[in-house]
């Protein structure tokens, strides 16, 4: 097999191929800019109907022109293409283009609904321009997922998902970013290089699904689809300021993704969920696969059906603070209390302060479960070795690389330790009467490049299946000052994290007496990054944790 | 600890004292009766009401009949106990008997819904006596399972289900008998001893919900609730002739109930399900339970809704003749062509011949999975050690206690297999668009003693986890003369079988000709042993399936 840097070099030529000559940047426009929000719009490539297509609507909405005949999927299509190439030149956000195969579709859709219709019924996701996390198979794309390994090979069959949005009426036409393994931070390979957050490349895009982020951030797309095992939706959605939902494992398809976990792994799962730009688009997203028979297209799936039920009409949300791991930091604990405090004054919400028992134990279980054959040796670096490429820097950070495995007997300890934790967790919602958990989806926001190491405000959703969903409620200011590292009472691994926040708002190590008083220098490395939320929903009430988190959202951001 | 024999000695006694001396039977009117069906009718012990509340109804029937206030609950309940004491003194079915207590609640639900009433509404179940397979734990009883090791334990919690159907106003009388290691398909254990089939002593009741099946037969229950992991409550309801349910994996809660696997075992799971008189009251149970927020009392359901969905027009029913691994003896194969006689002649029905794919290395993994650590030793060995209980004989003939375990890997490497069995299926089931497979529950009917060796026809359906139901037909009828070996046609392990069912034919072992013209001596062995056919639906689609079955029952059983 050829060594991974020719790989690389041919795959990204290939890339740079499909982006047409007309919708090329001038890179010395934007190339020193650390916030590149605003570019897709100045930078004079999309005319007005383009911009205003990708700029002025949420995926729902978007549906309803292109059901009204509004606009041609094709002139949708076409928009999101563009600024999807534009995204692509900004922040490396793409993995395989496929805009000829997405415009040719989109004018087959036209013909067969609109020009020659005869009254057909438009089919749910009619047009809407969808894109996909580089770990689903597309008929005739590469399913790389970044590994010089893979590069090369050409699905033979849409997974079970694209599939199924086929079925739908959407058009697919790129798909995205992730990290070497798919289980980090950031969205960083050998092949495809690193996304950058659009906000402030000074930070992580997020990962794994960090493609779909910085996509979704610069409106390349208003619905895309990643994958979550220990957070890689939500992640990147609180990097890049986006809705993203995690729904139980088994609900949205998921056959026909690669997920470089040992085949036959068992204990917890990948699950698919939407990444957008509104609370509704997620809802739209899920509400049209489980109207769809899953079980037809995707053996591994559960078919829980879309029931169009009603919240609750005074709705009861627990509040955690924090996980009891890791404080924290001042401005997601700011997001939460902005959100609490606009919560705490509707008549419809009733707040019940709760706390997460034994986070850092199912956490660490957690991880045991995702390695159960342990991965120091065998199962990545067998895959990196065949193109000789490197272990990437946040694959490192997390030491994933480094769990010994476990026996079958370790497996079935774990699954006892679980079933008691979810046992615990079941009474924690009970006890509580719980519609919802509200609490930070992190200990902070998007970090500097390759600091992103600790899941357990994502991960024990996975580990206990949970449906959570992150919302974006405001961004860092001025006023989230560093505090005292007092502040980190969970101990040695707490501090050294929360450190990792303050001494980044401290860039030149010039330490100010750490008493609150004495703080106002701003977060510097930290601007712009969104601040978010988290709502968790119990077991397979997917559909119930989205109605109520419909009813936060709506009073959190005042929608 | 004690021996067993004392263990036993004691329980036996304490079991007998529960029986009030008015509701005991003077054995020697029935003892030498191979079948005693009529008994219950006939001894006398039931006045004219409890005879008809007994015998008249089915539970969906009965229930309209308290809910109507016609009957109190204690008469109900004082009839269903009368009848149990019947029928545990003449077949052995029972475990825990608390009728006492059964008819205390009853008086209790009288007082508070009727007598006091104030228009409060009744629950879904009010005054329902449900009877529950013994490894159902129920607070201030035992649930030995039929283990000398696990007497004298009494339970201090309901499980799940049993507090789910307390919650829904159901009265609970009474637990029944199991094999050792729940896993036989004759239900005989050092504690309790056999169970009989009440329609022929010669024959089994079946296993391992042998006790519900013999008591639902005699009507000293209408409804029962068992567990199946490869055929549990589909193999009694065979022997019984009644219909059984085996929902797919968590819909109905499990929690709570002793199965006797090592903890934390995973890949294939027990799953609970009712045993009935009537196809409508396998519906009742089931939507009384996923309308009643299973999630809520066990962290280890799938909430899957009901949905109150009606059958497809015109149903397509797939109809698999056999599983390509064993022969179905005469009846079996007569039953079956009676259903589908009755079904072509139907035009609501439309049938498509199909076969079963891989079943023979379907249940080999099957095993395997049941098997994972190993059974050689370790577990039930040491359960059975503690009192010196030596291993029944229905448990040494299915060859379980000598299946080799695996490691992380293998289980892994079953998963995978499994993943493509479950794809191959899912293509069976939507190519030919199908809602129900129609086919025999077994090879065979009831056998003798210790006989039922083999679960492909039933164990399939747990190893991919879909739903399945048994319907009984007809019984053995003379016609049903056993035939020429060479019908056996799937290798030397049918030949056997096929040969059990025809030696037995011919207890004496005088082998007239065999060729179909000769045959005309008639099937003594198997006198009024029930002939059913299993009806299977997809994965989770348990609602669907239990709709199509009873469209199917109501072609069938002229209903």
């Amino acid at each position: 097999m050829q060594n991974y840097r020719a790989i690389a070099v041919s795959k990204k030529a290939q890339q740079w191929a499909k982006i047409p000559k007309a919708w090329r940047l001038p890179t010395e426009r934007f190339q020193d800019a650390n916030n590149v929000m605003n570019i897709p719009l100045t930078c004079g490539l999309l005319n007005g109907t383009e911009a205003s297509i990708t700029s002025d609507y949420d995926a729902t909405a978007l549906l309803g022109q292109l059901k009204a005949g509004v606009w041609s999927v094709e002139e949708v299509t076409i928009a999101f293409c563009k600024r999807a190439a534009i995204a692509q030149q900004l922040t490396n956000c793409l993995t395989e283009i496929f805009f000829d195969d997405a415009i040719e579709r989109a004018k087959k859709l036209d013909l067969k609904y609109h020009a020659n219709s005869g009254g057909k019924a438009l089919p749910p996701l009619f047009g809407l321009p969808i894109s996909l996390k580089d770990s689903f198979q597309v008929r005739g794309y590469d399913t790389s997922t970044g590994l010089g390994c893979y590069v090369g090979e050409p699905a033979e069959d849409n997974s079970a998902l694209a599939a199924m949005l086929l079925d739908l009426g959407a058009v697919l036409y790129c798909k995205t970013n992730l990290p070497q393994s798919i289980m980090t931070g950031d969205s960083d390979n050998n092949v495809f290089g690193r996304t950058l957050n659009p906000r402030n490349k000074l930070l992580t895009a997020g990962g794994s699904t960090g493609g779909e982020g910085a996509l979704l951030a610069l409106r390349g797309s208003v619905l895309g689809v990643g994958t979550d095992i220990g957070g890689s939706i939500r992640v990147p959605s609180v990097c890049n300021g986006v809705y993203g939902f995690r729904p139980s494992v088994g609900l949205v398809p998921h056959g026909g993704v690669r997920d470089l976990t040992p085949p036959g792994t068992d204990g917890v799962h990948s699950t698919a969920g939407p990444l957008s730009t509104s609370l509704r688009d997620c809802s739209l997203f899920l509400k049209s696969i489980l109207q769809a028979d899953t079980w037809k297209h995707d053996s591994t799936s559960i078919s829980v059906p879309w029931i169009d039920l009603e919240p609750r009409h005074k709705l009861r949300i627990g509040v955690a603070l924090n996980d009891g791991v890791y404080t924290p930091s001042p401005p997601v604990r700011r997001g939460l209390k902005q959100a609490v405090d606009l919560l705490r004054g509707n008549n419809d919400i009733q707040l019940i302060p709760i706390n997460l028992p034994d986070v850092k134990s199912h956490c660490q279980d957690h991880i045991s479960y995702m390695t159960l054959l342990g991965s120091d040796k065998k199962h990545y670096y067998e895959q990196f070795a065949r193109t000789s490429e490197p272990v990437v820097r946040s694959l490192k950070a997390i030491g994933l690389l480094s769990v010994p495995g476990t026996t079958l007997q370790g497996f079935f300890d774990l699954n006892v330790r679980r079933a008691e934790a979810a046992k615990t967790y079941l009474k924690l919602f009970r006890d509580n009467d719980l519609d919802a958990i509200l609490m930070p989806p992190a200990p902070h926001t998007a970090v500097p490049l390759d600091c992103w190491t600790t899941a357990t405000y994502t991960g024990l959703w996975n580990y206990l299946d949970y449906p959570a969903i992150v919302i974006p409620v405001d961004q860092v200011r001025d006023i989230d000052s560093a505090d005292d590292l007092s502040n980190a009472k969970f101990g040695a691994d707490d501090e050294q994290l929360y450190s990792l926040c303050r001494d980044h708002f401290f860039p030149n190590q010039i330490r100010p007496r750490l008493t609150h008083a004495s703080i106002d220098t701003g977060p510097e490395q930290y601007k712009d990054a969104p601040v978010s939320v988290q709502i968790v929903g119990y077991k397979h009430k997917d559909e119930a944790l989205i109605k109520a988190a419909a009813v936060l959202d709506s009073i959190i951001n005042k929608i």
